[in-house]
């Protein structure tokens, strides 16, 4: 790491580093104003990372599964993890705490977590992704259409923002990483070091394939020039930049997938049940004030409005005044007791300044804090450079006029909130929706019928809504930390974009295209069989079975293919059959038991056998009794009972083997059976998917004598 | 409908029809020549609209469920059909055979059908749908997050394309309004009469409500200028018009949707075992010449480029002249044996000279076809006006050079196809790419290698993909036609959007919000229970069942709740049970009867109960003999088996109402059920959600004596 500490901080581009001649933007330590680094104002050679990633990256992603990429996910999360005590040390340079760089950097390698183990669960083992179910385009079933999901053919360009150097990388490099597309990230030059460092220990793990991981330390003004349809550009910042992006030709006419994420006026609305005195007036006070301080207001999803009742106005700013003053601690975080630390630079101090300047201007009033240097805790021996550092004081603004425009529009992204009244829910609503579309919103209230009114009232206006009431204040993962498993973006002044939301994310990685065809050519083209795609068959001869095929529950994954299946005879169901288990069972329900009424329900012949006998007796008839590679049926999925079996009927079952996910990390996969019922005449009684747990080879039973 | 046809267009704006004074752009009979109506030059009343649309329109919408949106959409299908002979004579003035108007207005009408149906099977019956899993957000279960949609606030504005009048409005519509979004609609001038003539039916229908569709027949230039990020902008039409309405600051800066549909140079690739010979190459052919001559060629679907094997590129030029000289016919629509009418206008017959001119001039060699007037059949007494009808003669270009850009570039919009040849798969898959995306490709190939190689290889560059052979060849819906359940749309120079698809594209007018929060809020926020949210239980009381409470399968729709359950005492399992199971059913599966065996496999401690045997008990456990509202259990979701079951293990099972969804059109509805079994010790045994039917009142069995 010692290149990104002194000197200029290096690229990665087309597999080696390139480290560019001395000079370029100074970066600076945001506590102390010391020199750290410079960030090289030459052309860096994008045409050739794009090309690289392209090619090989895309090349090299292909030749590994979904699950096989979301494992060296987790490989990677666990290497980061050894070495975070190196990145903390580099995170308290940019004026974060030690709780600031746990969100950044445990955030980030948690984000790594998650995406692998939903991988690998939510997903096939394969590089086709199956969208929804399967539609029948004929009468006859020989054409059918459905969805599938493929890597897009390019790269993903991430411009990040300069508050979440790890996490804001990671976020975006998890999704596309395990969807296959190479990545090429652009940080912004502030914070840009501790990227470099965290790319470089990827780099180093020796886990990832050539190509798809490549840094560009520098302006990159051109990457948007070397990109169409096929790539990515997943943007994080302001909507200013957003907005030139987004005109670029290459966008409007070339069809690069724009996905951006700009700051917003969040809001936080507290309930009319809320009250100086609820508990959930006490949870939204620490939330605000957690919102103000945490990166010292450097959050896109920081809390900007606060949206109370008129009444409540006077005791919230009291509240967060006093909070304010007995928890927050500015100063540089490296020393014991601080809590908040300084802005990222001293523009952005200048920024956030200018910003609340203007709204005071604007008819804002300054309730609680202070413009001018606060105080601050430093080393002793840093005390002489105390004023080059970014710190500001918390700043809370009150409005007479709850629609003051400004209040909706100008963002001061540091520790700045606004507090303004409304009378009703609905002028709470149409306050928070006058944010034009804002990231996070929290909804504070122990009231259901609130919570229904406000959520639904805003959720248009909204990415993210976070209820906060007596039952999560503790709890709760925080209004402005997007969750990976959630979706994080929102519409208008939000950018309109979304990120993380789990596999969501991962499909945005990936082309949705509608396959149409025979059954045969999808399953070919999908590796998943479909119904009416040839099968081969053990079992009843009269329903398909051939004697040279081998009972599929005798294969291993090995050995097994889609469309190997199993037909059974048929087998009568008795009265005597459905009374028996009725009574074993105590399913007693009157459809199994009483003649009269079962006659009189819309749906029954008269006396039926239960679903469950069905199934259960469906088991019976395609099971292998004899140990072998099948180790257990782990669930059902889709089950729906068609045709009632009344006694006398008959019933068969099909299996047929339908998706095979063997598992990158065990001796065992998941098989997934499509299981069909039928009567006596043919008709379809029930249809439904057996999960089993197959053996890779059949090695715990090979050669059993039990 | 007089007025559509002498006069100037009327629009629908703001509740009230408005038509303009006379004067303006002139409409003519494609076929003849004749002036059929004009339509407005001066502006109209766009803002209007858009804040009609915004106020009435939503209000009036969001009184009614997604499935009362959805079945509406039924009774307006019914409607039209009642109406098709009118609308086909309005249809064969737009050059449309009475084929083509088939797809373009029974195709338009069937999208309301379909819509409606999968409406109201896939969506709840509420204005809240949920999307994807709950995730666990806490270690205690207290804060959990879920995915819901809600309608977006504002309009959808279509602008559609001159060649489906009918369809182009409709598949927009649909799920617009299932959505509960008011659509407003300005159809293309050449062709608009006849949209206005449908949507006068469909507001004559007095099924809308108010707000919900309104017409603007004029040019509506200034239609950006009123929308923002609440509001979409669905267009279809040319990617030069569709490039400028991007670039609108609406769309930068103000977040509208924007969504495009623009033509591509869609191709069909004939597989390497596809040779003249095979039912393969005869199906290609048809669907080529087809995709040529229905709507004169005019279809954004058309199939432009053929990529065939090199050594067929003669056989498959023959073929397809060979195809056109039998079969087809040009002339005036209503005329006995026409198989092609004309192109919609003499502008677009000029356009498309002018494009087959520049390839021809670029390097392209005219195989089949001429660029003159060719023979035409018209009506004799219409002889004299033949020379006014805008006829084409199907165009076929052969190229040397299967890379010469204009061949991937340059559309030709009217029934003119490029044959291009291939050395390799590799190489077909490359030609297809060059058209930088494309709304659909067919694949013709009866090789299961060639199907996954092929299809894989273009489908990130394509929203569709048809795979064409022998199987398929009667039964394919074809090349060129978007099905209402799946996408229409595709990336790049296809414009990057999706339509149809089914109920994806009603959540395309859906904002897709993350809620957080206690399972209480999230239940009352979603109106869907959620585990660990309140329950109201009957049953044993040592597991939370109140005597007070009644049991849930007592109650109707009209009585239930989302929390209403049972709680069942213990039942014990004993090693007698599992055998006499095992035997009954005949699922005498190792891990059921075989000790050594089962204590080998990974996953059990030895002899374990059938999973079937513990869903079968549980519902012997919570079921209610007596008839009452309960008509039936039509199915099941979700199962797993988490903790196996032993002998003289207990089992018990909590059943909770969790989400309802009465029918529209019946006495009754479904109620999913969660049910979760425990074993003594409290842990999971199992996990599923029951289905089943319930009546909206008890009527079948009130008073029942049986």
């Amino acid at each position: 790491m010692t290149t990104a500490q002194i000197g200029v901080v290096p690229s990665f581009i087309a597999g080696q580093w390139v480290t560019p001649a001395a000079g370029g933007t100074e970066v600076l330590d945001a506590n102390t104003g010391e020199l750290l680094a410079t960030v090289t104002k030459e052309p860096l050679d994008v045409a050739g990372a794009v090309a690289y990633g392209r090619t090989t990256g895309q090349r090299e992603l292909a030749k590994l599964s979904l699950h096989e990429r979301a494992l060296k996910l987790k490989e990677l999360a666990l290497h980061l993890n050894a070495h975070r005590k190196e990145l903390y040390e580099i995170s308290f340079k940019t004026g974060a705490t030690k709780i600031d760089s746990m969100v950044d950097i445990d955030g980030g390698i948690g984000v790594l977590f998650t995406f692998s183990s939903k991988g690998r669960r939510e997903l096939p083992n394969s590089n086709v992704i199956l969208d929804g179910p399967t539609e029948p385009l004929s009468k006859d079933g020989s054409f059918i259409g459905t969805h599938i999901y493929t890597a897009l053919t390019g790269v993903v360009a991430q411009v990040n923002a300069f508050n979440f150097p790890v996490w804001g990388m990671l976020e975006k490099f998890a999704p596309a990483f395990i969807a296959g597309v190479p990545t090429i990230v652009k940080p912004a030059t502030p914070t840009g070091y501790l990227t470099e460092a965290v790319v470089r220990l990827m780099l180093d793990s020796g886990l990832l394939p050539d190509g798809s991981l490549q840094l560009l330390s520098g302006s990159a003004r051109d990457l948007m020039d070397h990109l169409d349809y096929r790539d990515v550009f997943a943007f994080t910042g302001s909507a200013s930049t957003a907005s030139k992006l987004k005109s670029h030709p290459n966008v409007i006419d070339g069809g690069v997938r724009f996905s951006a994420e700009t700051d917003s006026l969040n809001a936080a609305i507290l309930g009319p049940d809320a009250v100086e005195g609820t508990p959930e007036f006490d949870a939204f006070i620490k939330v605000v004030v957690n919102e103000m301080t945490a990166k010292a207001g450097q959050k896109c999803t920081a809390i900007r409005r606060n949206i109370v009742p008129a009444s409540q106005v006077d005791a919230v700013i009291a509240a967060i005044g006093k909070r304010i003053d007995e928890r927050v601690v500015i100063g540089d975080p490296r020393v014991e007791g601080v809590t908040m630390g300084a802005l990222a630079s001293l523009e952005q101090l200048h920024d956030v300044r200018a910003a609340v300047e203007d709204m005071l201007a604007a008819g804002g009033e300054l309730a609680y804090g202070r413009l001018d240097a606060p105080a601050v805790r430093v080393a002793p021996e840093k005390d002489a450079v105390a004023e080059q550092g970014a710190f500001m004081s918390p700043v809370v603004l009150r409005w007479n006029d709850a629609k003051n425009p400004i209040v909706h529009s100008r963002e001061a992204f540091g520790p700045v909130s606004s507090v303004i009244g409304y009378d009703s829910i609905e002028e709470a609503v149409q306050l928070a929706a006058m944010g034009s579309g804002s990231l996070v919103a929290t909804v504070c209230t122990n009231d259901p019928g609130s919570v229904r009114a406000l959520s639904l009232g805003i959720a248009g206006h909204h990415g993210r809504v976070h209820i906060l009431n007596r039952e999560t204040a503790r709890s709760t993962t925080g209004h402005g930390s997007p969750v990976p498993h959630l979706v994080h973006g929102g519409p208008g002044r939000a950018g309109g974009g979304e990120e993380l939301g789990g596999i969501r994310s991962v499909k945005h990685h990936m082309q949705r295209t509608a396959v149409q065809g025979s059954p045969n050519m999808i399953t070919a083209l999908t590796g998943v069989w479909h119904t009416g795609a040839a099968q081969q068959l053990a079992g009843a001869e009269e329903f398909g079975g051939k004697a040279e095929n081998v009972h599929p529950f005798r294969k291993s994954l090995a050995e097994l293919k889609i469309g190997d299946g199993f037909a059974s005879p048929l087998r009568e169901v008795t009265l005597e059959d459905i009374t028996a288990f009725a009574n074993e069972t105590g399913d007693t329900f009157y459809a199994h038991t009483n003649q009269k009424a079962a006659e009189a329900n819309p749906f029954f012949p008269g006396i039926v056998a239960h679903g469950y006998l069905l199934v259960s007796w469906a088991a019976g008839l395609f099971v292998q009794p004899a140990p072998g590679p099948v180790l257990a049926n782990y669930g059902l999925e889709n089950l729906r009972f068609i045709t009632p079996v009344a006694a006398g009927d008959s019933i068969r079952v099909t299996l047929t083997a339908k998706k095979i996910t063997p598992r990158v990390t065990d001796e065992y996969g998941e098989v997934a059976w499509d299981a069909v019922l039928n009567n006596q005449n043919g008709e379809l009684v029930a249809t439904y998917d057996v999960l089993t747990l197959v053996e890779k080879t059949d090695s715990t039973y090979a050669n059993w004598e039990g």
